[in-house]
């Protein structure tokens, strides 16, 4: 009975509570937000940072919808406008820009069996989001579906109809391009298996497998598998019933294994019955996905997973306090701060077991072990948010990369479930590691950091998997364009970027000639410049400029000469750590002033991918043109991040479009990615409270008032850092977290 | 050095026994017979009663092949006319009608790697085969490949060139229907994996898996998998180099999982370097697959296996010495022997452990466990020769039986594996452990077997799994035509002999009640007499005779109405158990020896089939037309049974066709199974000298002496019988034994 009498106590304690309280900020969040408009999240039940997602499959089976996975590029499980569900699949991606995982799908079904998610798939309607949990009610099969989770499994509640019920594990269809799957019945209520992904971003070795364990809290009626049988032709198509098509196993119970297979429960239930689903994941075993399995949810029903995922959310989400605003506001801003603590996630086990990067090793980590480094676009600003407001994982993450080096003898730069998927350009672990240390997150090795940093910048490019054109960019200053679509021009800026930071580390640990070789590399930039156009250029192999040229060309990521993913005005304001020194090229503070605004006016901007996002702090770089940075910041937010499905200008790229939208809506964001510095905007919010950890940060939170004396008030008057009057509209990350307090005046 | 020194005696102990000595019988086994002609034989490699065989697969892949299994109807891995080898299948059926088995196919190749079986394939030439052995050359690599087996696992010795040279295992294709397969690298030379088999005879789940054990004896330069991708559209198919094609996984090293998948190994080879390739197989687990490997290969090559299965042939094959006779016919006898101990074969690994009939369950036996009846077949003489002269086996098999009614509920019909495939009709049990236990092969529980027996004879058709149409034959005598192809006739009369079997055991066990109602019921026979025809006819349910008849369809396996692989005058005779009735439904002696004699003199008598096999016997029930039985079998034997590829008629039905050659070589066969007893005819050799077990048959040999005046000589003219002259040309079982001698003189 103790167990019985403490349950009630809390839930009793925690409605009480709720009832008392104020909205908490997960009210706040809207898991639909960035779900079209290719923002690639997803309205699925997740925990913090965990392996886990459960998400509603709705891009494949039916010609209405709007986007199949099949039909097109597509990225992501879920589509706002879709509507024909076949299914939760298990572990996903959120903002990502190329498919994969999204597998395990888990779907309901009653009446007669039917194993083909092309049939059996359903229209649905009162979706519901709220963190950690997602629910419809499927229209053809009047069953609610609910799903939940813990950091590595999920949880699905059906509440069927009365009649013959059906729980399909289907194994041959997810998002991935990888197929082949293995299956095996072990017991009554429950299968493991083993199920292939990989190839993200069309890398085809970068594969790895997905382990489970599923569990049904009922006995099933009938239980059996499928596998979609290979075509035959002559004598054996005519004897063989199930030539090409869906068999189904109705007998055989051992290990099933196939490209295109899957598992069926059949029930009989009543009226109302709820049947709950349960799914153990893990990336090194089937025994850990159990295990993982019993630790995370033994003893706990539907109601229990639910309820303490909502507490981890609430108490990630309350690091950060806003007060004002409108209710359209802290829907984005709570939403945006969920965006950022999907990815990276754990990759461990409860027991610490994780796959080792790049290898076939299982090693066991101390602390958490994180996956799906997209460093390419959360370098930039993610784990500067982690930095500052949850500096024990971005430590963590920091540590993680480490642990790749020593594994795989580099750095991240796109790491996925422990294989490098090389997946877009640079060095990004760089800037973070950098500017991670010297905000003074500093429990790491940091000589062992150095080394694997300077090996992704010095080694010759055939041997170097980071930077494979670095002999060119060491012996030029710069990388030529000797293929059409080598992206010559962005892999230089990214090397830029990143030796502008490791120059910093160097000095700061003492080591002044690479810090002068560095620095002096990060300038290489130079050569890009042309003058005719005013904007950076592809360089050919003989030294000159590449034409014919158009500095518009790449918009809407078409290619691009020497640009990835962008035109050359997107990236010709990306050289961050020198903007005085770009100024100068351009011809002094009014021309780049001039230049950046047109890029603004001209619609030259573009806010659906990372190489331009830092552009508008920039005015702020120059004394009296600060109003600009916070006029284009208000309209790019006013614009681009909405309460609505289509709130996210593109791809949240794990997070960084959100982090974007945080820290610009607090008034500071990291535009230099390696510097431990932060420029000033219009807050958003009349009061922003940041807990900090006083283990890291010396004190135990930052406030950032602002005095608004109208609702339109938009530019700055005053500002005050502790209670000190502030002129500079850059501050370095110190001065932020040892003030306390930072106040605004606005005008 | 103690291992060493004994192996170099047991060798030369061998050595000079074998160059003192005769021929060998092994050395008279010719394992091409059977080869084509459909005999569906095969000339792999291995051991008596061995789970394990490996068998050049080279029916699929090219044009060339005269023969291809997924052109035609097919149902062996090795077609003596074909060209183009992929490759040797582990674990085989020898002698069937229905493709099965026939997996996990390892190809050695040299070059650049491919791994389409359609690409590497090659064409060979010094083919070599005898018991245990099997070699050829790949004139396109230049490797010489040799294979030999223990009892449940092979191992491969490939002869390779200088260079690159690659193993191949290709888990994707086979001679089953089934598809889908697991795999998994264990170490540096090893692989483990399952292969899912099945549907034999388009069984749909008569479905089970293979799980095995790969080692090579050489570390690979470089190693890897390989699956084929399903086809992809759009944008994935032009993003995915590898869409619809073989793709290569050349660093991912753990689980793979699909349809069509392999793994490679790649080595540097000096010239004529040997690398030896071991399978261990199970069909309860990879960890009894590497037990079994463990066990019965380790610290042994490829030479010391290979005569240690030799050996194994000699021993089993020496239990019947031949003389006199030519070199042929000593080599059609010595295959046929050594085609009959290949099925039934054991399923049990090294530790006991076996699957359970129908079931999940994993069992461990303390005997043999056999699988592979093929009852309806193996009923009419193959037991016949296991309970003669490897009596053990027998009784061991007859164990095997009773504990599939103990797991399943049910004894056999056609067992595969653990699968009741139900495969051809009637109740085929029931007169082989009728036989058996009349023979005095009595260590079993006969109380059990009469229960198992009389519940397939009495249990309503739609609980009955052996007799389904059991409420029809129960309530009529009879089964009539209720489907065009029902096979009713065909089912009725295998009842019939079932019947008369059970009768025959249940008046040796006092139940005289039971004795009559079954023997009764075998006189059913009656009711399908048509005067008219004067053969069989089918009976419609209003009773009367099917129309339009014709009793010559069936011939050649075209449907038949009534008759299953036959037509009516192939069943006509087919009433083993009471010829005299027959006769007199005929007329008398002399209209039945007419029709009879003009079966075979108008080619309606079927070689190649079971129901008439023993028509030639029955001339001898009738006194003075012995002779016509001895005539017949003379021109059958010589027509039919040859040491050439088309030496068997068709089909060798596990074994069956070649005890049929075996016995009437010797002079003796059991026509009505389930009676112990014998129609003698004239002997091939001088001497026939069979070793007994006197445990079981109270002395130690039976010898059958025949004088023969001149090679020519074929007629018998006078018969002994442990040294009393002999009028009588059906003896019993008893006598036959007792006598311990049998001698013929020819005229």
């Amino acid at each position: 009975m103790k167990r019985l009498i403490t349950f009630c106590i809390i839930s009793f304690g925690m409605l009480t509570a709720s009832m008392a309280a104020e909205k908490q900020p997960t009210d706040y969040v809207n898991p639909f937000i960035g779900t079209t408009n290719f923002g690639t999240t997803n309205p699925g039940a997740v925990c913090p940072n965990g392996m886990m997602s459960v998400v509603p499959f709705n891009v494949m089976g039916s010609e209405d919808n709007k986007y199949d996975k099949d039909a097109r590029w597509w990225s992501t499980p879920y589509e706002y406008h879709n509507c024909f569900f076949t299914g939760y699949s298990h572990v996903n991606l959120s903002g990502v820009g190329c498919p994969e995982l999204g597998s395990l799908l888990l779907m309901p079904t009653t009446g007669e069996l039917s194993v083909d998610y092309k049939e059996y798939g359903s229209r649905y309607k009162d979706e519901q989001a709220s963190p950690g949990y997602y629910s419809n009610f499927l229209t053809r099969y009047n069953v609610k579906t609910e799903v939940t989770a813990t950091p590595r499994t999920g949880v699905a509640r059906f509440t069927f109809p009365a009649g013959q019920s059906h729980v399909l594990l289907n194994l041959g269809e997810g998002l991935t391009n990888e197929s082949g799957a293995f299956l095996r019945r072990t017991g009554e209520c429950e299968f493991e298996g083993m199920k292939l992904l990989g190839t993200f971003c069309y890398n085809p070795q970068a594969v790895f497998p997905i382990y489970f364990v599923m569990r049904v809290n009922k006995q099933p009626a009938a239980s059996g598998y499928w596998k979609k049988q290979r075509p035959m032709t002559g004598v054996e198509a005519e004897w063989d019933p199930d030539n090409g098509r869906y068999k189904l196993y109705t007998r055989y119970q051992k290990e099933l294994a196939g490209d295109d297979i899957g598992a069926y429960l059949t029930f009989d239930t009543e009226e109302g019955e709820q049947v709950e689903v349960q799914m153990g994941v893990s990336f090194v075993s089937m025994e850990n996905a159990r295990l993982n399995l019993d630790t995370e949810q033994q003893g706990k029903n539907f109601g229990q997973v639910l309820e303490e995922a909502r507490r981890r959310w609430n108490d990630d989400l309350s690091r950060i306090l806003v007060e004002g605003g409108t209710e359209e506001q802290k829907t984005v801003f709570y939403t945006a701060l969920y965006h950022t603590l999907i990815h990276p996630n754990i990759l461990q086990d409860v027991n610490g077991e994780y796959p080792a990067m790049e290898s076939d090793k299982i090693l066991t980590t101390q602390g958490d072990r994180y996956t799906v480094f997209s460093l390419w676009d959360t370098y930039r600003n993610v784990h500067q948010l982690l930095t500052l407001v949850y500096p024990e994982r971005q430590l963590q993450m920091v540590r993680s990369m480490l642990d790749m080096y020593r594994e795989h003898g580099w750095l991240p730069k796109w790491e996925l479930y422990g294989r490098e998927t090389l997946t877009m350009e640079g060095d990004p672990s760089i800037p973070v590691i950098v500017d991670t240390w010297l905000k003074g997150l500093r429990d790491f090795d940091i000589e062992l950091a150095y080394e694997a940093m300077c090996k992704g910048a010095t080694l010759p490019g055939a041997e170097n998997l980071l930077r494979p054109d670095n002999d060119d960019y060491v012996s030029l200053g710069y990388v030529p364009l000797r293929e059409q679509y080598d992206n010559s021009v962005s892999h230089a800026l990214e090397y830029y970027i990143a030796d502008n930071a490791l120059s910093r580390i160097a000095a700061a640990l003492g080591k002044k000639e690479d810090a002068r070789l560095f620095h002096e590399r990060s300038l290489g930039y130079k050569h890009y410049y042309c003058k005719e156009y005013g904007t950076f250029r592809p360089i050919l192999p003989n030294g000159e400029f590449y034409a014919p040229f158009d500095p518009r060309q790449g918009e809407n990521f078409e290619p691009n000469p020497g640009f990835h993913e962008g035109c050359a005005w997107n990236y010709t304001f990306y050289v961050p750590h020198d903007v005085k020194g770009l100024a100068r090229l351009m011809g002094g503070k009014k021309p780049f002033v001039d230049k950046l605004q047109r890029v603004f006016d001209e619609g030259l901007y573009d806010p659906a991918n990372e190489p331009d996002i830092a552009y508008a702090h920039l005015f702020s770089y120059f004394k009296g043109e600060e109003w600009r940075t916070q006029k284009e910041l208000h309209r790019l937010l006013q614009k681009y991040f909405k309460n609505a499905p289509d709130g996210i200008p593109g791809n949240d790229d794990t997070g960084t479009m959100s982090a974007w939208a945080i820290f610009n809506m607090m008034g500071f964001y990291p535009d230099c990615p390696g510097e431990p510095a932060y420029t000033l905007s219009t807050p958003v919010f009349d009061k922003v409270t940041i807990k900090l950890d006083p283990k890291y940060w010396g004190r135990d939170q930052l406030v950032i008032e602002t005095e608004r004396p109208s609702a339109e008030s938009l530019y700055i008057r005053e500002m005050e850092l502790g209670g000190k009057k502030l002129s500079r509209y850059r501050i370095t990350h110190e001065e932020l977290v040892q003030s306390g307090k930072l106040r605004f005046s606005l005008r």
